[in-house]
């Protein structure tokens, strides 16, 4: 068997920081009825925590979506057969290796996992949650990860958020993670996630890898429903790539431990309303992290697309300007090619005005009435390409229907990164 | 109005052939009832040819196949409406300026211009055909087209397709022409054409600039169905980036002025049999020069997908490995990063099989069951990874569908090329 030879990233050590990293990690703060835990079991890398264990408390319940690959990695199908219950007693997570189309060994591997953490933690099997990250295509060497059980139990902790959220890294440059407060009949409730990703990030699937904790008590199909409509906008608004991991995944997960909050049985419950916007907040920080890390990236860039027929008609046309390699490629080199944005909202396939397509740059319009403006001083936008936070906006004339993306460059960095690895 | 600002390609002089070109221009024949003239008009370039005239013997029908680019061109649109008559006396194109998302001046600009080429020529404004191929968003300046059009004239020859293939390039780094002889009731019809295209080449789309002529007499209809069907293995079976033009333009001519063979009726005619395969040969022989020409490409990569519910799902699955940026990064490494490959498989939404996922590089199988043979040795693959001709096959295990397509890598070159030109 050929080492690295899969390979979503197989890189050891730490690159540099990326340059549209956060400032620091921010202050997480103890969820009740969460206790985290990270090691380093040597899955993979050498010197660096990589598994991390999650402990939840019980009556937890989770919610869950996943990436739509029909190649989906072993713990993806393990998590979508154990959400059926929709209960869940601790989640872990390795780097390095992602236990992907590693054949029926994979989900043997899983299985074995699985198993261990619930004997370590006296909890049933289906109540354990698993994600791999990494590789693609080597067998998950899960006596590696059994063995550090015992210890990763020993560590638990509630303030260990920056060792989770550092295990769960591959090629990541920092470690992300973001957290919220949100009210529940006047009382409050805490929000915390993390999450890792930096290449092989993708539109129109499920996500990257991503675990949000809750102390609010909030029913199965509750939770579900509020993660599944919060994805929607965050984690499925961002491409680094276009390519679709084997492996993204995320949980979200009510334990139900601070003060009660009265019986919510519907995700439409009007009480969930500031509940609904900060789930939402964390997992668009998440996300948007997560474009910060986008491998080689040198700009975050936000596409807002209006007037499409549909948000789904949006949204398409978004990704076909964020997934555009000549886009891209203008924004890296501080070009404000808007005739590349005019090929790549044509090749959507959507429905489109071009005679009443407005694209605009920061805040200067472009373009008017299907050409350039006559008053179109291209010097002041090129200034403004120089910064590293970029804003398209497009309108494309039809309809109401409106989303928001959020990408990087492509820069030789990223050719770098993945072409030259390994030699 | 600022220069360069939408810009397709802008660049002057010409960048280092590139190393998957053919070792010369191919010897075309003289083919009945089509003459070519090319000129340097300087419409955007200084010092090289940048308008081709073609002029064609009355009664010459024709066929063509558009991007299906939201945001298409004004000549795209003139040619989809002057094809329904089915007839041609000429075709111009530029380079340099592709009249593309320039309002109504656009529509105007190309009327200007073939009523001039019509009047140069005695024919019919309806009868020209036009194609515009640069920089996207800036008004043409057909005046330096039209002032042009008596020196095109007066060059008119039947030996003229190196220059005439020379003329239509933007960033191309070699001229694109093939040729061939079909025999119809036993008599040889030559069948030659020219292309260009480097960058803004994609999937799912018409194609990029490619005009084929024949002296076979060939109805319009006829023409128009073999046309389409060869499209759809030949130009519509590559991709440099996944970016589509916006002037995509297939126009094939048939003069009728070769030695009469038999009236032809219908385009399922068995005499047409060998006709078909070699206007097949000639447009893939084009579409694969583009390839060879892609942007800062380096590898010349065959990507064949077996086993699928249909041929069309086979496409689908082998343009998502052909426009993965990690697929195409790892090639450009010398890297045999199979696992990438069973990501763009995952991600494609097809029916695929995973244990049953069969992939194999050059010679060498590489997986089997769900999982990387036992008896892979990656450094013999490595080795053949650092080829310049690249094949992958992939057979997904559900059905019979087959489609092959052709790309390019990804290098540090393309990035250069579409983020520096400017700076």
């Amino acid at each position: 068997m050929a080492r690295k030879s899969g390979g979503e990233h197989s890189r050891t050590g730490t690159p540099a920081q990326s340059p549209l990293a956060p400032e620091r990690f921010p202050n997480i703060p103890e969820i009740a009825g969460v206790r985290l835990s990270a090691v380093a079991a040597g899955v993979r890398y050498r010197g660096r925590k990589d598994v991390m264990l999650a402990e939840l408390a019980p009556g937890t319940t989770v919610g869950g979506v996943f990436t739509r690959s029909r190649t989906a990695a072993a713990p993806v199908e393990w998590c979508r057969e154990k959400l059926k219950s929709g209960r869940a007693r601790a989640v872990l997570v390795n780097a390095g290796n992602a236990n992907a189309f590693t054949g029926f060994a994979g989900m043997s591997a899983a299985e074995t996992v699985a198993k261990a953490v619930a004997t370590e933690l006296s909890c049933r099997p289906a109540e354990v949650f698993l994600a791999s990250t990494g590789v693609i295509g080597e067998p998950l060497p899960h006596e590696r990860i059994t063995r550090a059980l015992a210890r990763l139990r020993r560590g638990l902790s509630g303030k260990a958020w920056r060792s989770a959220a550092e295990a769960i890294r591959t090629t990541d440059t920092f470690p992300k993670a973001a957290t919220a407060v949100a009210e529940i009949d006047g009382k409050p409730y805490r929000i915390a996630g993390i999450a890792k990703g930096s290449g092989m990030i993708a539109p129109d699937m499920a996500t990257m890898l991503a675990f949000v904790f809750t102390d609010a008590r909030l029913p199965t199909d509750v939770l579900q429903h509020l993660t599944a409509t919060a994805n929607r906008t965050s984690f499925n608004a961002i491409s680094v790539d276009g390519d679709t991991s084997t492996s993204d995944t995320v949980l979200t997960f009510a334990t139900g431990q601070a003060p009660r909050h009265r019986r919510i049985s519907t995700a439409a419950d009007p009480r969930l309303a500031d509940f609904r916007t900060k789930l939402r907040a964390v997992m668009t920080d998440l996300a948007q992290q997560i474009v910060r890390d986008g491998e080689g990236a040198s700009k975050f860039v936000t596409v807002t697309v209006s007037g499409a027929e549909s948000p789904r008609a949006a949204r398409r046309i978004g990704l076909c300007i964020a997934n555009s390699p000549l886009v891209k490629t203008a924004i890296a080199g501080n070009d404000p090619n808007w005739g590349r944005i005019v090929m790549a909202v044509g090749k959507a396939g959507e429905k489109v005005d071009r005679d009443r397509l407005v694209i605009g740059i920061g805040d200067w319009p472009v373009t008017e009435e299907g050409m350039v403006r006559a008053d179109y001083q291209e010097s002041s936008v090129t200034q403004y390409m120089k910064g590293s936070e970029i804003d398209i906006r497009v309108d494309v004339g039809v309809g109401r229907g409106r989303f928001t993306v959020w990408t990087c460059d492509l820069t030789r960095t990223y050719v770098s990164i993945n072409a030259d690895y390994r030699s």
